[in-house]
Formats: C-alpha cells, sequence, structure tokens
C-alpha cells in the first residue's frame, strides 16, 4: 500500500524582498512528497528531469521517498521555473519558464507502484493527470488533484474530464471563482462539486482554507507568521502534507479531512519559513507536533451551548 | 451599570447587485446599539440627529436602548450617507456624504450615562472619541475603539493619543498596515500594541477576524454565506456584539475576548441577511444560539496531542 504523488521535480531560481537564490530543487512534487514523507513512509513519486538534475534526487531520496518513476531523460534538461515575488509576497512575476523536458512529459507507473491506495495528481496538464489514472490498474481509495487557472484557459474540457474522477480538488478562491463561475465560495463549492470531487478544499494562503463536502463546511486557519521567507511550493507543502495525513490515519471521514487541512496548513507554514525545499528537508517531528498545538491554540474555543 | 455606544445615527440610500433602498436607518451607533441589545440589556446611545430622523428612533427605542444621550437637533438634518457596492462586495463607492448636525457633533453624556462600566467609541473623529472619554467621571472597565483609515490620513496624532486611552482596537487589514507600517499582520499587530491598546482585532472581512493581545492570538472565522445581501454596518454591529458579549459575561480575560468575537462574528453575519439594520430588528434568542453553534462546527477539530 502506498501514496503516489505525480508532478514536477524541477529547478527555481526566486527572488523575494528577502534575497535571491541560483537555481535550486523545486517542483509540486518534490515540495509535496517531502511534506508528504514527514506523515507517511511509503511515498512514491512520478515525475521526469532531465540529466543535469544530477545527485539533486538525494535531496528525495534521503528522506526514504522512492524515485523509481522519476523518468531521467538522458541528455535531457529539467523543468526550470524563475519567479519575482511582489512586496506584499501574495502576488508574483515569472520571469522565466522552461519546460523543457516536461513538454513530452508522459507518466510511467513502475509495477511497484501498482499498489497505490492515496493518489496527489499535481498540478500538471489534466491529460497527463488522467493518463496516470488510466495507467494504475485498481482505483485509489483517495485521489485528491490540485490545478491551476492556466489550465481552466486552456484546457477546460480536459480538466472537467478528471474532476470526475477524482474524491478531493485543491484551488484557490479566485481559482474557485474562475471554475463555478460564482463568486461565493459558498455557491461555487455546490457547482464544483456537482462537477464530480466529493469534497472541495479551497487555498486562501495567509487567510487559511476552507473545506467542502459532505453537506459540511470546514474553516481553517492559517498560522499568522512575522515573515513570510518564500511562499514557492506552499501549496504543494499542503497537498503533500493532507494527503500524507490521510494515507497514515488511514480512514477517510470529514472529521479526518478537517484534521489533514490542519497538518497540510501547518506543513506549509514550514515551508515558507526559508527558501525553497531547505526547510522540509531536516524537520522534527516534535517541530510538527508542536506546530499542531499552534494551530489548536489559535483556532479553539469554548462557548457552552 | 451600563454599556454606552458613541457614534452616527443616520440615513443612508444602499445600492448593491441585489437592489436598492430609499433613505433608510443607518449609522454605527446603531447598528453597534442593536446588535449588542441582543446580548445586555443596559445598552446607551450618545449621539446627534436631525429633527428629520423623526419616529424612526422608535427602531432603536423598540429594542429598549436608552436614547437620552441621542440629541435631537431642532430644524437640523440628520447625518445621510448614499453607496453602491460593486459586483464582489467588498468594494464600494460613496455617492453622497451629507455631514449635516454631525459636522458639529459635540457629545453630551446624561448623568444617567455616568454609570458608564463598557464603553464604544464608533468611527467617528478622534477628537470626540476624546471627548466623549473626558466627559466620563470614572474610567469605564472597558474602552473598545472603532476607527478607520480616513482618520489616520487627516488626523493620526489625534487618533494616537485616542489610542493611549483605550483596551481594543478593532480595523481592517488595510487599516492596520497602514497605521503599523508593516505588511506582516503579526508585525503590524506588535507595533499597534506598543501605541497603547492591550488588544487589537483586525477584521478581514469573509476571512474572518485576527485576535491579538496577552501574548496570544486567535483567528475566528467568517461563515461562508450564499449570499451577502448588504454588507453596510457589519463592522458595527461586530463591535456591538463584541462589547455586548463582554458586557454580559463582565469579565475581559483573552478566553471571553475569543468568544467576544464569536458572538460579533455571528451578529454581522445576520446583519448582512437584509439591507440596512432589517435583519437586526428582530432577531430571536434562538437564532443567535443556533449561529453560534454553526461557528463551532465551522471551526472545530480534535487532534489528540
Amino acid at each position: 500500500m502506498s501514496l503516489v504523488i505525480v508532478g514536477t521535480v524541477a529547478f527555481d531560481a526566486i527572488e523575494t524582498p528577502f534575497g535571491k537564490t541560483d537555481k535550486i530543487v523545486g517542483g509540486a512534487a518534490t515540495f509535496a512528497g517531502l511534506s508528504a514523507s514527514y506523515l507517511y513512509d511509503k511515498v512514491k513519486l512520478v515525475s521526469v528531469i532531465g540529466e543535469d538534475f544530477g545527485d539533486n534526487i538525494n535531496i528525495i531520496k534521503s528522506r526514504g521517498i522512492d524515485v523509481e518513476g522519476v523518468e531521467v531523460v538522458k541528455g535531457g534538461k529539467s523543468f526550470f521555473w524563475s519567479g519575482k515575488y511582489h512586496n506584499d509576497m501574495n502576488s508574483r512575476d515569472t520571469l522565466i519558464t522552461e519546460l523543457n523536458v516536461l513538454a513530452d512529459f508522459d507518466p510511467k507507473i513502475p509495477i511497484s507502484y501498482q499498489d497505490c491506495e492515496y493518489l496527489l495528481l499535481g498540478n500538471l496538464t489534466p491529460l497527463v493527470q488522467l493518463h496516470t489514472l488510466e495507467r494504475l490498474q485498481n482505483k485509489p481509495k483517495l485521489v485528491v488533484l490540485d490545478t491551476m487557472n492556466f489550465w481552466m484557459d486552456v484546457a477546460l474540457e480536459d480538466l472537467k474530464k478528471v474532476l470526475q474522477k477524482v474524491d478531493v480538488l485543491t484551488i484557490n478562491d479566485e481559482e474557485a471563482r474562475q471554475l463555478s463561475g460564482e463568486y461565493s465560495l459558498v455557491r461555487a463549492a455546490d457547482k464544483i462539486l456537482a462537477m464530480g470531487p466529493r469534497y472541495l478544499i479551497i487555498k486562501k494562503g495567509e487567510h487559511g482554507a476552507l473545506l467542502f463536502g459532505d453537506g459540511q463546511i470546514f474553516s481553517a486557519p492559517a498560522l499568522p507568521l512575522a515573515d513570510v521567507f518564500d511562499p514557492t511550493g506552499a501549496g504543494d507543502t499542503f497537498a503533500g502534507g493532507f494527503i500524507g495525513y490521510l494515507a497514515k490515519v488511514k480512514s477517510i471521514n470529514f472529521s479526518n479531512m478537517k484534521n489533514a487541512i490542519i497538518y497540510g496548513s501547518a506543513m506549509a507554514s514550514f515551508c515558507v519559513e526559508k527558501f525553497g525545499t531547505e526547510r522540509l528537508q531536516n524537520l522534527q517531528q516534535e517541530e510538527i507536533a508542536d506546530r499542531i498545538q499552534q494551530f489548536v491554540a489559535l483556532s479553539k474555543f469554548e462557548i457552552a451551548r
């Protein structure tokens, strides 16, 4: 039984008001995989990299993550993204996007991955997400899909096909509005849940996240932070922590989904404390437990009925 | 012992995507007073109106609110505001502002109000807020101040003087950033608390509210709503519910402040369901209790330590 994560493993170059990096390791599957690895011990990645990635793969392997499904294209170059964040850290400009080996990505599922019970389809073209699902011999117990506005613009019909086959969709508030054509997030959620997923998570960055499903709503806080050093990968880290927690507890219900969102939020709060994956490489379980308790303290109140 | 609320009692004309009103009753003290009246039974208003307000005052009096401190200017016209909300309901254009009798407002504190234990200084010029404080013979047990960006622009020094004399400040996130010069709300809160108030509430509209103070942070959710009919007065309704709850429970600590924010948020969630004060005129205690339980369900999660 395993948790399979499909997504990019890549290089990023990032500029924030706090500083600037050269090419460092990034990618949705990298962040999600590292995050999940603190909660569940059978995490397996499906991705594609170029030969230039070299020893950087050890950042992932050293967390015990299986990379058999990470194809290495000989002579190829890895996906590269470069971006610059504005002072408010909520908006950014993309400076460079080089698809490189990602342009022809055709996900290969090793036989050893066919025990997949939990599947995270990271932000990729909807067709690649669909192909991954088709190549699994058994339907996973839980499929979580991440996507973005870009695919709503250029591949909406494919995206709608994938949506019919997933259990949980994670998008941000603007994307929920775009996908549904509704401004109210309650109305947006109704329409999106009618497209297929049983649960919808709306990520609101510094304002936390909302979970819709089973006729219920859960509002999770974000941890107020003095400094957000680098927000890159926070959404992927959230998704990895979310599905990692559910893989660990093995039972899918609204109550566990709520806790999974808190775990995802806690992991994301670490991610933004340093550039790239740095903070996610050497976390201690005790730090995670303390952070979870900060979320409890942040949102707990007691009113007698 | 009483709760005194100082602020505008006025006429509004409102246009939202859902419809349009003629002149209806509005004003910060009206919304705050109606809201507080469901939680505490000795609510007293200080304000000024014109003779044109007429029988409209009964909307306030019929909730058992004392209006001895509401001065009626003979031949005067009441403060009038007209605004139009954009489709997202988060931004609005002011169409008309007629100060009328508010231009020369000099708050009169009736002798019967000198038992004031809880004081809400609604959004007004900082000098009027300061004069009110000076005219109370005894320092109230709790002073809550509401203000806005406009006073930071035109009367910052006066505002800073009032801040030194209050216990709780309520502002929105943009105002917190403006007042502190800090983007991070955690850093903003540190600077603002150093200006005088013991507690800071940052209102984030549809994203809820944050409470800072006593070295702690509380994040309160907002109730996700299918329709926001008219947001006018929601902030004042929040403030009224907040201080009304504290007047009821009579004990000021972080735990009660958290509950007070939930009560304020619940009252505000009613306010936006109809135009103006309509929804706040005939609420049932049972409806309020049910709404509070919705907030509990919305934010509760249980993770074993």
